[in-house]
């Protein structure tokens, strides 16, 4: 296991920080794989497909990284990292269902090639499993943290659900939605780190808070991408979300900033789920015009600061700066 | 609360259990409802829907005739009880996405009136919102038996799926998916139930393994009524597990008892699902002339009669014997 070196430098790099913590993101994989050990064939290849595919396992990082900036050096935050992966890997199998999605980071999804069943199951399967062996370490905060983070999770795509059929959600309800979907887990991946390395009350508060508004960040950063990745730089296609009728910080910005005839238009539009890639690109030029993606890029921008004033009390250490280093990479992947 | 009468009757029958535990059985529901409590309408309504469908509450009240078959004597067998509903309504909306069901105990199933998106993600927030409060007890034991129990469940629907492909599958390799997907819930019911009840290692095995076959019992009589039970006797129509190409134990007898043309002929229709009302009426005719219904039965009783015997080291109390009237009623009912 790599103990990180201990000379701090004054700055670092993304791929410093995937060089610096190689060793123990591999013990990671390892832990992935043990833990998928089954003997029912299906179990081994959905797990197999979903777990291989190319995630960059950021939450066990994070959670390596809290554990770390408290002075934690032993391995349990390997196989919780692992655990928290399976959680992931969880939703991102319910996800695709909902969404329909054929295609996750530039690979089939598991519902495409075993069907939405299979994918059902083993979503339960894996999270299930995962909440098997966080209980089995006997720690009664992470048990709370963690299935309070899969309690918001659910509750936030219920939340999304709802607000697919009133696009006239006010921004704060939409923070809401994104606070529990996606920064729930980061938040609590942050703080099982903390409390395995011994933190003090105050501060896995901080780290908790690091990790929410980091997952609200990425989150924003993703609804962005929406509108600007192409299918081969994010893996997915362009538009994803609006074509769906899902409505996201960027297109709520719209609504608010545009003529009332357009918005008329295009809440018409996603009522009658009558969406095409025309309109697609019309709704992006009018972003564009109204500078929706960038006010999203903005308040993504503003959460990764709130973010890192949560990491102030912490001493200077190489897991520190590679903590606003992960933070800095989550907003602006893949431009 | 009631403390059920202390002098113990020479036999009972179902209805008098239900009212000597009915005022236990009255607080597991208040608990079900403070428990439902969101701000979030379409949780509130499609968790009223699920978990006002009117069951029976077999699996609380089995995990409170535990606990005080050990002695106990105090509240949290109630809300525990609640808390293995919750779970157990989970399953059943998860369930009736995969088995595409519109009518579950007479009513419109919850994917039915909401859809099939609603229905998964409220499956995973009843899930997650159970697992948050069972944790909530600081209960090592509880967690373990309880996080198993949702495992194995998962797993054995995986399991089941993966027998729809194969309907030359043992009776030892179905005997397995029904352990897991049925029995392990109730089994983890009536051990949660020996663990608050303070009950030796020993007495926790016997509840466990009481439970468990029990469970198993329970579904092999499901799985015969799905050939007999009429629509308005059962609340869903009949032959649904076979017209889904679903294996259950009286198909599998009559698989191995028929000719090796009608086999042949049952293999083809399943695999190509052209499946009408007339091949069930076909099917029920074989299983009738091979005697299928009556050998599902007889295993179901065999399992009843394991099931008892793990009660054996237990003194006689009203609550002993209520599960003696508990088991035999889950494999009569509805007849």
């Amino acid at each position: 296991m790599a103990k990180g070196p201990p000379v701090v430098q004054n700055s670092l790099t993304m791929q410093e920080v995937w060089d610096i913590y190689r060793e123990n993101l591999e013990e990671v994989e390892s832990q992935i794989r043990r833990n998928l050990d089954s003997d029912v064939p299906l179990i081994t290849q959905i797990s197999d497909h979903i777990l291989d595919g190319g995630g960059k396992r950021i939450r066990p990082l994070l959670l390596i990284l809290c554990a770390r900036v408290c002075g934690y050096v032993h391995k349990n935050d390997l196989i919780l990292g692992s655990l928290i992966e399976f959680i992931h890997a969880a939703t991102l199998l319910h996800d695709d269902v909902l969404d329909e999605a054929d295609l996750r980071r530039g690979q089939q999804t598991a519902r495409r090639i075993w069907g939405n069943h299979a994918s059902i199951l083993m979503g339960d399967y894996l999270y299930s499993k995962a909440m098997c062996q966080i209980v089995a370490f006997q720690n009664h905060e992470i048990n709370d943290v963690l299935s309070d983070a899969c309690r918001k999770m659910a509750e936030g795509e219920i939340l999304q659900l709802c607000a697919n059929d009133q696009p006239r959600l006010t921004e704060s309800d939409y923070l809401r939605i994104v606070e529990y979907k996606t920064g729930a887990l980061v938040a609590a991946a942050c703080k099982v780190g903390a409390i395995i390395g011994g933190a003090s009350p105050y501060q896995q508060a901080a780290l908790y808070h690091f990790g929410l508004h980091l997952g609200i960040a990425f989150q924003l950063a993703d609804d962005r991408l929406d509108y600007t990745a192409s299918g081969s730089r994010l893996g997915k296609t362009l538009g994803q979300d609006f074509l769906q009728g899902m409505v996201t910080l960027p297109l709520l910005h719209l609504l608010q900033s545009c003529s009332y005839e357009e918005r008329l238009n295009i809440l018409r539009q996603i009522k009658t789920r009558a969406l095409g890639e025309g309109d697609l690109y019309h709704i992006i030029g009018l972003m564009d015009h109204h500078g929706s993606l960038q006010y999203t890029m903005a308040r993504s921008q503003e959460y990764i600061g709130a973010a890192t004033l949560n990491l102030e009390p912490f001493e200077d250490s190489t897991a520190k700066r590679a903590l606003t280093v992960v933070a800095d990479y989550m907003v602006t992947r893949d431009r």
